[in-house]
């Protein structure tokens, strides 16, 4: 039997395998994918995002927990920050296996982000294809971050929870006019800490300013993750929202943006390597560097030459 | 005479219409760009960013006031988020304007950023370029920001400061893994406030860890930016760091980096609008879309196909 043969049959550790296949981008991986993408589109996407700290990890455990005894089979793809001092979230990803031992059908996959700020890996939407093929109803995607990185779940999942702690007001505020394009439901966790009711009457204040989205009511849930508070609340939401979306054929008009813009950057990446291979290889780039710092040459006329002279499909 | 020859005579209308010429990428914008090239590199670069709220404005104001005095000429970018809600920034670039009004050879630019998070504006650099022709000694940029959207600024300027406030934890440890990548200067303001001690020693904390970077010592300077407290101790810092920078050939370096980074970036930008006009614009999205979502076709397949087909140089 191949991998793929396995794989199919559900064998966990073909996943493994095809993951990692995935995840180096190891050659003919693209061909790959394109074996799975037609087995791909049931499992429904879930990001999770916030600042460091806010218990993102600890929600996604107990909701995982909860999903998994009700039959359901959930993929987890940790997306944590490369960080040159503590090495990365293998540790992290170790506790958590423990804490879900117990569970059936939940595969938790970590993966080191593009940098050192959060954000998606390269390859997290790969990764959830994967996932998707192998059978999960719900692939969930977890990624520390607050800023510009976030728009990158947000385009990956069918819905996004962004989650926020009673000391996140710094957060919000940077956030204030970028949050709806994120989130489709708000989390504030550890909500017996002092600050709790400011932080959600502040969100809440901002989601006036556009209490709709198509007719999606934007929610605020207020958990104790720690202490399975506010999970069957989420829960709810999350539900709520995916029905909101698949009735109002609005995951239709998302998937169809996904696939869009994934075709796009599949393009786009294509052509960088070929740029890469081609062009980048053939520059001198510290000559013309130097060229232009002492005056003789600048980077604009140097562009210019270079896309004249190239023959990239040769 | 043309703009041009005035621009260089020094006219500051043609210098706010060779700007605009710029940022609106009007057509040959890089023929002028290539033209202003060997005009510039003379400008000392800051770059400043921080959380919103934390005061850059108020110092970079009190920076520039005390510069000028002394007989400096100097270009502010304020790269502003462009908000739905609030309408961006330029309320807060009259103010500004009031405060500095009696500044000789000062001039603001306010830019809206790329998204609703911060960053740089898509041709911050190269009006940064267009200033620095001009005749500008220092061109201070500044950007609310915390994350990765601010490598960009540290790839830009010579000398990046971040600012923080005693409010700032929070961002202090997201950005923990990153902050030495981005900032040489770390300051925190405000520091009248509850707080500023724990964020000093925290940020003093992260340093002990890396506490060089080519023999730099990265210092935190404590500023009260309203009431001109720490100004004069923040500038001898940042011309520590430019000493520092150009005695050790770390600037020439830095420079010819930035050249590289900009050479590619301008290849991959022609690029891109080859492949919109040329490769995206015969592709129909829509159906190819359609395709893959009944399961007909993926993209990885639909993406070779469509390279293989495209005759980019024709």
């Amino acid at each position: 039997m191949t991998i793929l043969d396995r794989f199919f049959k559900g064998d966990v550790r073909a996943l493994s395998r095809l993951i990692s296949f995935v995840e180096n981008q190891a050659p003919d991986y693209q061909k790959l994918l394109a074996r799975l993408y037609p087995r791909s589109g049931r499992a429904y996407r879930i990001g999770f995002t916030g600042p460091p700290g806010s218990g993102k990890s600890t929600l996604v455990d107990k909701l995982t927990s909860k999903l998994s005894k009700e039959g359901n089979k959930i993929g987890i793809i940790a997306v944590d920050p490369t960080s040159p001092f503590t090495g990365g979230a293998l540790l992290g990803d170790r506790i958590r296996m423990q804490n879900l031992a117990g569970a059936k059908d939940v595969y938790i996959r970590s993966m080191a982000s593009r940098g050192s700020f959060g954000g998606l890996a390269a390859t997290t939407k790969e990764v959830a294809l994967v996932l998707d093929a192998f059978g999960k109803d719900f692939v969930i995607i977890e990624t520390v971050g607050v800023g510009q990185v976030e728009l990158d779940v947000a385009n990956t999942c069918d819905t996004t929870v962004v989650v926020f702690v009673p000391e996140s007001g710094d957060s919000v505020q940077a956030m204030k006019a970028g949050l709806m394009e994120i989130a489709d439901i708000f989390v504030v966790n550890k909500t017996d800490r002092e600050g709790a009711k400011r932080i959600i009457s502040e969100l809440e204040s901002i989601l006036e300013l556009r209490r709709e989205k198509d007719g999606w009511e934007f929610p605020v849930v207020a958990t104790v993750a720690i202490n399975d508070v506010g999970i069957e609340e989420l829960w709810s939401k999350i539900s709520d929202h995916q029905e909101f979306m698949s009735e109002n054929g609005i995951l239709q008009q998302k998937r169809k943006n996904q696939v869009k813009i994934e075709l796009k950057e599949i393009i786009e990446n294509k052509m960088k390597k070929i740029l890469e291979k081609k062009v980048f290889s053939g520059l001198n780039l510290e000559e013309i560097a130097e060229r232009v710092l002492k005056g003789e040459d600048d980077p604009y006329s140097a562009g210019e030459r270079f896309l004249d002279q190239a023959d990239l499909f040769d």
